[in-house]
């Protein structure tokens, strides 16, 4: 007897399932709105438990919510056979991070096979105002058959 | 009568007293080590809460405590009419943060009176083993008078 | 007699004039395309005097071309007391700079009194073709009454 | 008769080799000073050719010795078979960049087989005095065998 091949796994439901094993998104309360081929978007609703000292949103769980989205994002578009890591990235804060949630959509820019450079903006949500409060600009990479290996 | 002037605040005063305000490092179980004129160390116990989804600690836990460890920095310099805000930060990720401890060393580079551009260091402490595991380099803005605003 | 008061110099002008002192523009050969409110275009053609080791366009004639459009995209906002200066920036290189001509576009993501957080993209041009070959993002400062100083 | 083998070439030898085909370099009159593994330092003079609009350095001209620097730092301590190319980088202008001379220090921060994340400074030279104007961190890629292809 000849076992059926394994269903193919499409890029959407490997984004997912790597999404769920992030014990960090948990943590924070991230959720996984959305991941179409090369974008993705992240949600979190403010917790005062994530905030920095005047009581906005910490800028470590900014980068946290738009580095998942990008590598995710670059995720999405990889080969099966690939996982992504963070090479590095860059966070620019534009206005106080004062919101009920916070909106990451984290898109390619260019994929390669090794490299894919990714851009996320986070937007801050107060009722049905959305304000953009911070931009990400990072390299992630594809890492098969070694991973976990940064090099 | 006339009451006593307050006892004078020293800056690693401020800082301690910031940091205990910021529910972000407490969340994480960040520790202050210590505080220098300049130079502010915090350390992270690995936890699996804030791990990646290869069992890693996740790039955003790693911004946080640099960020954090950066701005102390930069507000051990400040006058003490002054609140710290970040402008933006960049970090490389050198290797897979693996360790029991993560120990973040931020370092103001240049203070200026509203900007100041700090590099902190990140290092995964596995018994007595140190790894350099990633690098920030970013930018501090001092506000003064009108708490929160960025520009 | 009086003077009469000096024509209103509006914000486009401003730009043209700031570019037309940059010598660094004239020396690669840098033409000013477009000027509007929060948008610069500039154009460089390729030179081999501007070539890396490999023939293609060295990544600082490639920063110097999308700073420079970041700058005059930030400085096209500013009130006409304010002198710009970048901050910092970071790019992404994305593809091998090989063309005829270069295109940098600078837009401001957010404009504040002090700070403006910008972004660029450069475009190869060969024929018709074009192709991103960098990304940037920044911050630029509106300097006022002490030109050249940082902070 | 059997040829002599070739002179084993010396990474030293290699970055010389290097620095001598890049015309950007060239172009703005940069110098090598001197190679050691892991770190290089260039020095450019100032010339009004390469200023921006308040006559100090143009942050792209400073871009570009802090890049080059970074670059052949990095292939210094790559296996003969590679050639170096810019992923990214991100520079802070910490002073306005005023001098006759300016000395870029470019030092390996951690080599991988493929990436290498390099730090440079920038000083200004007056005389005897030095003044850091600038700070970049970064990411260069071994290439080998393809040649020129980013991934």
């Amino acid at each position: 007897m000849i076992a059926d091949p394994p269903e193919p796994i499409d890029a959407a439901d490997r984004v997912r399932a790597s999404f769920a094993r992030q014990a960090m998104m948990a943590t924070m309360g991230v959720e996984l709105v959305s991941v179409e081929p090369g974008v993705v978007v992240l949600e979190l609703p403010f917790s005062s438990a994530l905030a920095q000292q005047h009581g906005f949103l910490h800028a470590g769980a900014i980068s946290a919510v738009a580095d998942s989205a990008c590598g995710f994002a670059a995720l999405s578009l990889m080969s099966a056979d690939a996982a992504v890591l963070s090479v590095e990235f860059k966070l620019n804060l534009l206005a106080p991070a004062a919101g009920e949630r916070f909106r990451a959509t984290g898109r390619v820019v260019r994929a390669g096979r090794t490299l894919t450079v990714c851009s996320a903006e986070v937007e801050a949500i107060i009722g049905v105002e959305r304000r953009l409060v911070a931009l990400m600009q990072g390299t992630m990479m594809a890492v098969r058959g070694r991973e976990g290996v940064k090099d």
